[in-house]
């Protein structure tokens, strides 16, 4: 089969991979329905986290699963999954509080954009849906693989709730996500940090009540005057660096919460700042599998519309113009259908 | 009247200051009952926060209000009161959420270790008790000022729950007191990280279920042993060092908490390390005034002792003694008296 690898900076290929297999009585391996680009995996794309030898990309996916191993009991083949870029085990003292992402015996989920992929503790991982989807929910099936299930965490660890002042800090799919999660969860107010105007119309029909285009201490001092000089309840950092950290920080009111998705790239916080801007900090990888069977429902009833966020649909053998498109930010997120066999 | 005075590195004097006088409307003066020292007062005690002028130190304290200014309401003369180190006018937004230590008009209190104490915002500051209380109760009571109300909010930004496992990282007083709230607060276990047999002695008194001698990654190790391998589910930090921060983000699950509010000297957090932690991160100066009114029940209804804490009573112009055991760590706590008039 043939599948996208990337070799270095900017350095992306579809070329011929093995036939993923079952490797442990716990695996699946399924048939991919569709795969994406990851804004995380712009980091390797730019050269900024370096690639040390040619890798398998893609870690978004949903499919029709092909083959079990012999110890996996809750799906089989023919049923449609969703599965989270940490494969868990999900019986693990950590899986068991909700942490599937930080398991004790997770593993990284790699290989996604190909036509085919091996998923490793299949029981613990994959969720399938009621019944085979129509196509058009495939889109948003396979967002709830990692980016609205990242979306839907910064919210929560934001501590999100009815009536709540919410600000977003990143316009990618992450954080036009956080604000459908936000709306979800009954924000009254959605602040979007945003510059571009696709991107400013999305978050509106996602939910945010307002938009914010300023950055660095004048979207602060914009977060300020909109929330009675005291900063958001909830804050959701969706990029990873520095700036966009700081801008979180100080756009949290006191006692208020901030939920950071985006992996931090040489961020380094002042204790001694942290400690007086009074705030709750939480993130870290999401722990998608303990959200997938809720948002599979949300989706399957049509109650959100996650997939709104593929804005550039490509055959799987042009991925690269997929990450092309990212990297430029001409398009928000790129959808990958492999080609009919 | 005479109060003490810090100069320099280790050289606390006892001298004439001027009588505090009403400034503003909203100030009250009293008449300290009882005052001590803080650990916080050892940073620039020790010359690792540089003290530019002679600074009249104290700021933890109780007493008789003596005089109130034209607008002050709520508090009378006569009345033993209880106030923070951060005067507050509890009306503000902040306030209203909980977090009066960031009050938007907040003036730091100092000048407690003498006979008399303006403090700004009586109003919003300080708290009266039911009746003046009899003399046994008066050390528990200052407690409530700072370093109780700081142990409190301590296990309260650590989440600590019913059936909670709990780790305390230093065996300060502010560290013991964190013990007594947890216990409070209906933690199952609690494991004191202390080298210090008084103050082991102390925290198997005030509530830890074990204690724990090694420090570092020794120290991380034992709790993990001791937590099926995952750490503990909330993580008081009392000390405010790069080793003791590090030590708590080690010793939390994924998923779990610290409470931090030993004030950071020279502590950076990595971005990626904290995200790959999976905790929640909560601390700052202890909002007091949100826990005045409950914490006062509980002493006078004798239901916690947090005043045994001070191991060293002394009359007030002895201040420096008090100071200097605390440095050699032969002292918890000193309490300290004004002569009799």
């Amino acid at each position: 089969m043939r599948g996208a690898v990337l070799y270095g900076p900017r350095d992306v290929r579809f070329e011929e991979r093995d036939i993923p297999k079952i490797i442990n009585p716990t695996d699946a391996v399924i048939r991919i329905s569709a795969a994406c680009v990851c804004g995380s995996d712009l980091w390797p794309y730019r050269g900024i986290q370096p690639v040390t030898q040619p890798t398998p990309m893609g870690h978004e996916y949903c499919g029709i699963v092909e083959e079990v191993g012999s110890e996996v009991k809750s799906v089989k083949p023919g049923q449609f999954v969703i599965g989270s870029f940490f494969a868990s085990d999900n019986t693990c003292p950590t899986c068991q509080i909700g942490y599937q992402s930080s398991c004790q015996h997770r593993e990284l989920v790699g290989g996604a954009q190909a036509p085919l992929l091996r998923v490793p503790l299949a029981d613990g991982t994959l969720v399938a849906t009621p019944n085979i989807p129509s196509e058009d929910l495939i889109p948003s099936l396979l967002t709830l693989s990692d980016v609205m299930g990242t979306g839907w965490f910064a919210a929560d660890a934001a501590n999100v709730e009815p009536g709540s002042t919410v600000a977003v800090v990143g316009d990618g799919a992450v954080g036009l996500l956080g604000i459908l999660s936000a709306k979800q969860m009954g924000a009254a107010r959605i602040i979007a940090m945003s510059r571009h105007e696709t991107r400013q119309k999305l978050a509106l029909e996602f939910g945010a009540t307002e938009i914010v285009n300023e950055r660095g201490e004048k979207g602060v001092g914009r977060i300020k005057e909109l929330t009675n000089g005291i900063g958001a309840d909830s804050v959701l950092e969706c990029v990873g660096t520095q700036e966009s950290m700081m801008q979180a920080i100080s756009s949290t009111r006191p006692g208020g919460y901030i939920g950071y998705v985006g992996v931090p790239h040489g961020v380094e916080l002042d204790g001694e700042q942290l400690f007086f801007a009074h705030v709750h900090l939480h993130g870290g990888p999401a722990p998608v599998r303990r959200y997938l069977p809720g948002l599979i429902e949300l989706v399957w009833n049509r109650k959100i519309n996650p997939g709104k966020v593929f804005d550039l649909t490509l055959p799987m053998d042009q991925t690269a113009q997929g990450y092309r498109a990212m990297d430029e930010r001409r398009a928000i997120k790129s959808l990958l259908y492999p080609k009919a066999a």
